[in-house]
């Protein structure tokens, strides 16, 4: 991670890119509000909900009174085509029906569901149930890690906002597989622990404050619909077949994202200093953070904020461990997104991300 | 509160009390369950929920496992009316439909919900928005706090096991009342708090981890219906007029309950050694415990359990402030009930609710 | 509240103010330098800390990864008379002894302990344990709530930053007591609740975890520091005697404070439109906002921003309540302090604290 | 784990155990006391503290009161020869210091710290950084898991009751090395999250609730001390030499314990029915529960009690993951010890142990 002293907004770009949000009332819609209100080219004009259509954004959510002052318009009278990106904060399957036509007035799509993110269209009805709408427009869709594919995401006019472990797992390994490092002979395991508003602002006993706070457990042993999009970022990423166990946790915190992953390596890592490594890969990438040898990330050091951060610990026996934090709201998820953002548009790559982590 | 050192159950009593509970889903369900499983004269029947009948309850709640080992019924194929004693953990409204057939069978009736709590029906239809559908029945039924009215409760059929709140501010100002050292010239101010579990097991937003999590709030400021429960009550112990100002807040914290109330003294009341007379007035209750002078009652203090602990504090100008603390889901409702049936049937009065608060 | 939809930084001044924090292991202290981070005239050249001299504040907390890169410093050799401003976040006691050598070096200062709070000599005395070592520069020093007292604020050279309890009772009660509107005949009462980081960033028993967790109680009821503070502000406020009864509460979550204050009201108030009068009161002040009729506000509402929310509920018989909400780090602490800065300095009042309250 | 439907406590021994505690102030001392004020043979006849003594316990432990009368003794006074048991819930190098003169007056030990738990000297030594005073008795020191050695403890003078997070790594593993079924050419992984009270009731920054709430972290990369205790006993268990990997984190909850647990399993074990193995293996076990297929355990499943819950997952490619969760502070440290004690003196095992955990 680069020093940044002076948090100077930009300034190159005045203009204000008009941006809708659909779905603004979960907790990726209402993160993209906070983030976007203080991001200085961005100009939020319209935010739908079917269900809250008239009531003020910040009357449903106070923390944005003086910030947000646009009301939830109906998806139907919304004129989501006169903005120049919109943002789908949406349970999966309303992007790809509706990006078609954004398409073709010119308006760009950053979708957080994951209409987009996996190529395979056999896998994705098998793991969310529904065909997929229009495979032509996810042929071209790009997959939207900056740190690992910048220059698509630059050109991209539909951008696959990757989902929040994912992001953990490949920024966690991309410079073990870029080098071939890994020994693909044991399986990579990503064992991960989540927060709880990866859940998602939907009413539901499993989470609701009594039955998640001082209680942890396992989940989604069985298959979760991050694994075979991990797998598939993986394989891409390794040009090459591997096997990958992730067993995701819910923790009772409210944000934060911890992936601890476990991987063995191969003879010819041993003779390479993997911190150098990691720390010249991610030289430049002002939102990764490679911690000193021996530095432990908590999530809180990333709460609120774009950052991810990153330790490495050798194990016995060739084995690897690499510890990867985020805020799974932010970088996880909107933060990501308004990166993404700025990329295809040619802004300052920080524009908008430029909150201090809220500790304590 | 006594000292007893010996915790053993009551073998009195040899036979097993046939008890049905309706709604079982609920925390109050599920916190009878708790205790009836070790109550030695405790034999759980029938366990209703129209949703999930057929489902073993230690499959929707492993904590059960090898303790509970019935299923849910379907209300109407339990034969509640063959037991001795039918808890209802219900929403408002369904005990005062199902209770006249049951006594009619000679079963008796606890209600954790409202309906027999409210003496005054329109009151009642006011607050809960339906009218009572058995007056004659409310008339016999008894307000169960066992410390302020055991004689009563012994005789019962019906009892209206109090709200959870209301427990709190009778109890800490009971002994007040009974000697006329409250000066009505001012309001009587309870200020309560409340864990998140008070709230119920239903699907909400507002209740969920990602909300009530490090959060807290006033609520009910307008109006919460233990407000003319509380005012009733305290009249009655009064035998006077006088003003009740309630605030209720909701606590990130599961279970737990903490009323802080403020009330003016009588001249009289200066002459009087108060926390003497506390610890006379509840010298004999076991689950009532006075903390010496200077002490402060924390809620996990009582954490499980069926305790509730007060403390005194005099302030300036011959205004008191007493604390109170219970766990909201045992004192406060499921352990309450208990203790209301030890009483109903003459049992050891706390058979079942030995259980050591658990700290930490 | 006044909306305020561009949030660009203050770019009038272009010079940077030479920052010195003593004491910058604590919770105010990286609370300070989370602020100061993104403040567009702050330039922090010292931090001291005599246990830790040496080691990169971004070390002890890798929040501040990439925003702050100095060192702690020993107190001894911090050359803090270079600086244009000193802030005290120390112990009780420090800022006193230092700060008649800082003035005279024409370096300005704000304690954001307890050293300049209280003008009455004695009761500090009392109160904290240790005489007042400098009587005559206390005398001089302006207690800091710019909505209160801004114009004082702009010449002083010391400002005492109020306690976080304060705030919200002073802001609270503030219009009612400039329209003398309180009926002094009954005690202001202030039930109020804190997050655990109000204890401080020391080792503590009382204050882990395991203690603090799913648990809450009442604390300092024979008497708390922030009482006679309240007390006198509260008297000057009024120009009149008047009776005070304040219980803090200590509440499971990290940042928040909530204060319940029951009033009652003179015959002359119930003419008056009480909203409309909160409103005027702060039409114009950023950071203090009223909340429509019947709104409750949440603790997470103002999350690590320098907001502070009110709302008013009548209650019966003339007694009005209000509920103010605020973040006791923040408008509570370091982020007053920083809006003081800016007011002695002339910057624009919100510089630095241009920070979206975090939800969830 | 089998049914229990009386939960009745032991009546076949009449005598009381007298019973004395060492370090009665932490975590660990104190769920002695909750555990053993409800247990039928138990009297406990001194609780030492030298910081403390003369204080009634239950008043430093309010939760108490009323189950516990008397004050911590001074351990020079306390007459600890005249125990039939000592427990030490002690810092590490306390328990061997004393236990040789205790045997010598025919006083069982059990040690709740690490002083017996590593044969190898060398090790404890390296790790615990004292060298062992009294090998000899080291010797015959037995590793009190009761369903894996129950018989060597019925005999057992001294035991080291096992770390927290080795009694799930034991009990999750040991029907796969009974029969062989691992293959060691991988690693076998633990994966460990630890509620905050594992790290016991000292004052430290790091534990604090505004330090570690809202905030989970791996630790304990480059080295936990109960590495070498589980690398240990399973080697044992096995027969076999193996590597292990084991990253402990620490999670935002008071208490409880979540193992989870990757291995890969031999050929043969791939006609093995695991599930059965396991029911099998555990069929008599009372605190021992396996879920159905497909169950996943959580943690508030067993709190407050010495229930420990196991879940298996078959993943790709012949690795397995076991799912272990348990109560830290009950199967993981005091309740094991009660359960231990009540081996040793041939009472019924579950004495003591009766308690249902608490959910919500």
């Amino acid at each position: 991670m680069i020093l940044d002293k002076k948090l100077v907004d930009n300034d190159l770009l005045n203009k204000k890119l008009k941006i809708g949000i659909v779905g603004g009332t979960g907790y990726t819609g209402v993160e993209l509000l906070r983030l976007l209100a203080s991001h200085p080219n961005a100009e939020v004009v319209a935010v739908t909900s079917r269900g809250d259509a008239g009531m003020p954004v910040a009357e449903m959510f106070p923390s944005l009174r003086g910030y947000i002052d646009v009301a939830f318009s109906d998806p139907e009278s919304a004129n989501l085509s006169a903005c120049d990106i919109v943002f789908f904060a949406t349970p999966h399957g309303v992007a790809m029906n509706q990006t078609p036509s954004l398409l073709a007035s010119g308006t760009k799509v950053i979708d957080l569901a994951a209409d987009f993110r996996l190529q395979d269209t056999v896998a994705f009805e098998q793991w969310y149930n529904m065909p997929h709408s229009c495979p032509d427009v996810l042929k071209n869709a790009v997959y939207g890690i900056p740190e690992l594919n910048r220059a698509h995401i630059k050109t991209a006019n539909v951008i696959a906002n990757p989902g929040c472990y994912p992001t953990t797992v490949l920024l966690g390994l991309a410079p073990l597989l870029d080098k071939k490092l890994i020994d693909f002979s044991a399986p990579i395991i990503a064992d991960s622990k989540s927060g709880v508003s990866g859940a998602g602002r939907k009413a539901s006993v499993g989470t609701l404050f009594a039955e998640a706070s001082d209680n942890m457990k396992a989940y989604g042993l069985a298959g979760h619909r991050h694994h075979p999009e991990i797998d598939a970022q993986l394989k891409q990423l390794a040009g090459n077949d591997l096997q990958f166990i992730f067993v995701p946790h819910l923790i009772p915190m409210i944000r934060g994202m911890l992936s601890t992953i476990y991987i063995k390596l191969t003879d010819g890592a041993k003779q390479v200093d993997l911190q150098a490594l990691y720390e010249q890969r991610y030289a430049k990438e002002y939102f990764v953070d490679i911690l000193p040898q021996g530095g432990l990330p908590e999530t809180r050091s990333v709460r609120g904020s774009n950052h991810l951060r990153i330790a490495l610990q050798m194990q016995t026996n060739g084995y690897l461990t690499v510890v990867v934090v985020q805020d799974n709201l932010v970088k996880g998820a909107a933060g990501q997104a308004v990166q993404n953002m700025n990329v295809m548009f040619g802004l300052e790559e920080k524009s908008g991300l430029n909150v201090v982590p809220l500790m304590p």
